[in-house]
């Protein structure tokens, strides 16, 4: 086992959701964790003047359609949210308030969210959703909308954020192996590719 | 043989070269014919917003390293051209010059093109360099250099440039099976299973 595969994403995006179906079981497959780091796609978005790509003039149409094509042919369920895109600050904080000393749990919720997500196109920015979800993990939910709350919190979320820009992420979702970037759902065999030779 | 796929690109694209080295071998496995259609991205550009990728903050690294590697895994030769990004208006207007009466040329000097930008590095918006190649092909040079000056030749590409956008081209390589799109060397892939499968 050597280190853990970075795995970057928004949880507003649904090429993140497509990639977060299948990052795991490659990492498996060669003998790799794999560490979820969510963080937030706006900062990004104002360095590299790109919009939400459902904003974006000519590409919105062909996204939405890409998102769904691409989640048939993947055999996992998929269906927009109505509002998109939103901050998705809820479900990041909370992932981190759990991620110190409850990793499993922290990823689970970020699996459940997701889910709900794009996969049943609810609102997983809302922090009463977040709560809901992560009491089915066992985790009380007045404790988790408390903490979201929190300064120390707010400030782990916008201190990832800024540490994913610093390494170079500006995209979602974005993976490294070893300090190899990877950006994107459609890079994901070259990131098996990578793990299966070492590299080219 | 059921109607042939649409292959959109721009001769300063690198994704749309590397896509080139795949599209004719993908479709014939498959029956198909490919109609190679260059356009200018500048356009597109405009109505997104985007900016070539080399030169979207925090992109700009990944893209260059990505170019190169995705290029070492197809086994193709890549070397980006100093000059980057370029309008490529030479390759573009002389290709739809050839294009009506010897497709065969045309296409033959589109790869030639992209063989000697991105395989060698060498400046394919050159008109002395279009025509050398071409001169290679058969076509007199000089008659070349001389029509893409033409009005009508230049207006042709102007109206393909339009034509393209007009189908939701926003992109290079952009590709069309019958009339499911396909947008980047990334959805070549999904190209080929559509094509065998008749869609999912």
């Amino acid at each position: 086992m050597t280190a853990p595969i970075d795995f970057y994403f928004d949880f507003y995006s649904p090429y993140g959701y497509l990639a977060s179906t299948r990052i795991d079981g490659i990492a498996a497959r060669h003998g790799r964790e794999v560490v979820w780091r969510p963080f937030l796609l706006g900062p990004a978005f104002l360095a590299t003047g790109h919009r939400p790509l459902t904003d974006t003039p000519l590409m919105g149409d062909y996204v939405t359609r890409d998102f769904a094509r691409s989640a048939r042919l993947l055999g996992v369920p998929f269906r927009m949210p109505e509002e998109f895109p939103k901050a998705a600050l809820a479900p990041a904080r909370a992932y981190y308030w759990l991620f110190d000393d409850r990793p499993d749990v922290a990823k689970a919720l970020a699996r459940a969210v997701y889910h709900a997500t794009f996969g049943e196109g609810r609102d997983g920015t809302r922090p009463e959703l977040v709560a809901e979800l992560a009491a089915g993990l066992g985790v009380d939910p007045e404790e988790l909308l408390a903490a979201i709350g929190r300064p120390d919190v707010k400030e782990r979320l916008k201190s990832e954020t800024g540490a994913a820009m610093q390494r170079g992420v500006f995209g979602s979702p974005y993976v490294f192996v070893d300090e190899e970037p990877f950006w994107g759902n459609d890079r994901l065999d070259q990131v098996e590719c990578w793990l299966q030779t070492g590299g080219w």
